[in-house]
């Protein structure tokens, strides 16, 4: 991470600065909020947070009794931490197993593939499944088939994901997995497989929910490695590629999951609500150490700093630690199933909802701030003001969303910001058997929690309307 | 890699430098090396060999299938490139094979581990093995046990392996998989656990032989993340570590595996044989293009390079792919079968083997040249010569092996020579599922062959005599 220049100006000079931004910010918030990102930097809490839920819970698979156990182990932290109104709220959830996975290669050169099943992925029939490959480089040429091209057949799709600071590969590649092997069935396809959406080469497969539907095959990923191997493999030859898979993937029963609560209530406006958090839930491979429980460290990290402070906000801040996030559902649902039931149980309370933001893109440093477009600019440069010393810049783009946690919730018109990542390494470990604690940098989790402690605190600490002036009339 | 000078110097200066060397090596052998070399770098023949090996057998454990189709596969390649004396020599093996293997923590804090089986091991129970785990950060803790310490425990070894240019920490971490579970069953364990024999904290579990015999127990290595993980989880909690073991590994079958072999016939003194080569098998996990595949295609590569020259050089340079170099073998045979072989048919022409090397420490640069102590200083300083353009240095220490597969040889007094490659690196793969072609750098492989190709050159168009004078009477 870039160097931080972390010393602050007297704080009569802070003053003398922001006389222009009284209006939005007062000194002795700014001041305030780069103390908390001062005494941030000194402290490691977010990283023995996380270090702490994956040793104890290792994988938190959405359901299962790992995942609830973190829950009531989160809400113990909570209130050791001094958090107010602490609870956990439960929902049901139909809990997806994902049992054993395997493909190989049957000829023209037998070998066996490093894959696993994607979420939400049926399994096969127990003598598993065979058939000829029908390989395609891109996703697209699969789409180009007619209907019933690929009857019998297993559709394979090699397409790279591309690498990018922001993650944006990752979002293009997605509907690969997501909508791949429905679009697949429809062309009459047995099974599918595709290249892991990751953007290294080394030989780890990555799961991730795939769609559940109506006329679903069994899916699978392979490691990218494995996806170079096949693209040599029909370079040598022209005999057809056959293969067998074996999946016992399924949904086996009803469970519940819960999103975990807490809260630093305001001093002046404690109805008005800023949430933060991340989700608790990791896919059953790794120990969810990026995906999630880095944004769970440090997003309770930076509210106990908050907490710590001699006076509460002026707003109240709230963690939620949300369930299920990874996870798709039986028909009709369609996943983020907390964050659903956080967002459709308090539909009265939205407009109470100052913003929403989640941490969810790994531990790798901040380096931009995004801000819905309503933003008042005297707010944006005391942020940025108290920001740039981490090395963060401002993101032109308006934010529209906040991290997939938040999604239902901006959807009831609570306005979102961005404390943006560097995910360009992210994709190499995201839903992997290596997503755990030793990928975590812990002085790249020391300037998030930095970013967000200061932050939250010009936020809670104001009066600051980011939601988008009514039309003129 | 270090940039190469490969612009050689005009034949004439050539000439008049070596003036001083002529009693050893003439100089149109050290232009015609440098021929070699120069071409070498020119050509991707070792890596085009490795991508079609390991594309067309995946892994090729020694006994299998896959293994014996390989072998098959090298002898016609041998034959296309014009080598002499193409055969392979079959020998028995028993086929030891893999299964599943599983580990989990049972308590205090539930969570599967990622592991494999130790090649060798003995499978478990059906219904596996539950118990304590007695956790050791090295092995000399272990060691330090008296004889029925760990009764009915689950032997746990957290050491680390050193990272270091030429694996010398590998070498002495190896005891610990070696003899470690033999170790652990004398002081009354039933079941073994050790931290993978790995420099890296990827979630890879690494293979490789441990020593069977009486009273062994199911042996399992864990990947490095999986071992720090233990090191917190035990740091938590007052309370024993309960694991369950799984493992249906074992001997399966008599099979046979098989050494390849070509030649390119000397000149002048066919009958002085030169030997080089690599082993073919490799582990089952990866598709062995580190561990062994570079070393075979690297060698096979200098070889067909050499068979090209309009004149073959003075002695004959063998090549042979051995087998089975990766497995232990049930009591009394241990290990390196296809070496063994080799060695224990040619008793009666070890005095017609000039020398013996192995490539078989992935496809790292060359970075020094290792020669037997006995060596004529004028050989050693025209092979410098040739090879310091490649960046390639003298290795002081004198020669006293040249890799696995030449321990026999070797045994029976032929001298060894090394070409030392950069291995810093190597352990981060070396008998995991990440051993696979995209590890493996053409350039770095390209500066292989070329060193290969022009140290063979000037050693077989030579009579230089690499053994140790008698001592004097």
């Amino acid at each position: 991470m870039p160097r931080l220049i972390t010393r602050a100006l007297p704080l009569a000079a802070v003053f003398a600065l922001i006389g222009g931004l009284a209006s939005a910010q007062d000194a002795r918030t700014i001041a305030e909020a780069e103390q908390l990102r001062d005494r941030a930097l000194q402290s490691n809490v977010a990283y023995s947070l996380v270090s702490e839920l994956t040793t104890r819970f290792g994988p938190r698979l959405a359901g299962s009794e790992s995942e609830q156990a973190s829950a009531r182990w989160g809400a113990e932290t909570f209130r050791a931490m001094g958090f107010d109104n602490v609870s956990i709220e439960t929902f049901p959830l139909a809990l997806w197993e994902r049992g054993e996975a395997r493909v190989e290669i049957l000829s023209p050169f037998p070998q066996p593939l490093t894959v696993v099943s994607l979420g939400g992925s049926i399994a096969t029939p127990a003598e598993g499944i065979e058939g000829e490959a029908v390989i395609f480089e891109t996703y697209q040429q699969l789409l180009d088939q007619p209907m019933g091209a690929l009857t019998g057949k297993i559709a394979v799709v090699l397409q790279d994901t591309v690498q990018a600071q922001d993650g944006r590969g990752y979002g293009a590649t997605s509907p690969v997995r997501g909508q791949g092997p429905t679009e697949a069935a429809r062309r009459g396809a047995v099974a599918y497989v595709l290249r892991s959406l990751g953007t290294h080469d080394h030989r780890f497969a990555h799961t991730g929910a795939t769609r559940v539907g109506e006329g679903t095959i069994p899916a699978f990923a392979m490691s990218p490695p494995d996806a170079d191997q096949l693209r040599r493999l029909i370079r040598l030859t022209d005999q057809p590629v056959r293969m067998r898979l074996f999946s016992s993937a399924g949904f086996t029963r009803q469970s519940v999951s819960q999103n975990v609560i807490g809260e630093v209530r305001g001093r002046e406006a404690p109805d008005e609500v800023i949430v933060i958090g991340g989700h608790l839930d990791s896919w059953d491979l790794g120990t969810g150490a990026l995906d999630d429980g880095a944004g769970v460290a440090i997003t309770a990290a930076a509210l106990k700093l908050i907490e710590d402070m001699p006076r509460a906000p002026r707003r109240t801040i709230r963690v939620v630690w949300w369930g299920a996030e990874e996870v798709s559902q039986p028909p009709p649902a369609q996943g983020l199933a907390g964050a659903r039931h956080y967002a459709e149980t308090r539909r009265d309370e939205m407009s109470n909802h100052v913003a929403i933001s989640e941490s969810d893109f790994g531990a790798g440093p901040i380096y931009s701030l995004g801000l819905p477009a309503a933003t008042p600019p005297a707010f944006r440069q005391a942020a940025l003001r108290v920001l740039t010393p981490l090395a963060i810049l401002n993101d032109p783009s308006p934010a529209t969303g906040g991290g997939p946690d938040t999604g239902p919730t901006v959807a009831l018109g609570v306005p979102a910001f961005r404390l943006n990542q560097d995910g360009t390494d992210y994709f190499d470990t995201h839903h992997t058997v290596d997503d755990v604690l030793d990928r975590i940098d812990p002085e790249a989790m020391t300037q998030n929690v930095a970013a967000w402690a200061a932050f939250l605190w010009l936020l809670a600490d104001s009066d600051v309307d980011l939601r988008a002036p009514a039309p003129a009339s």
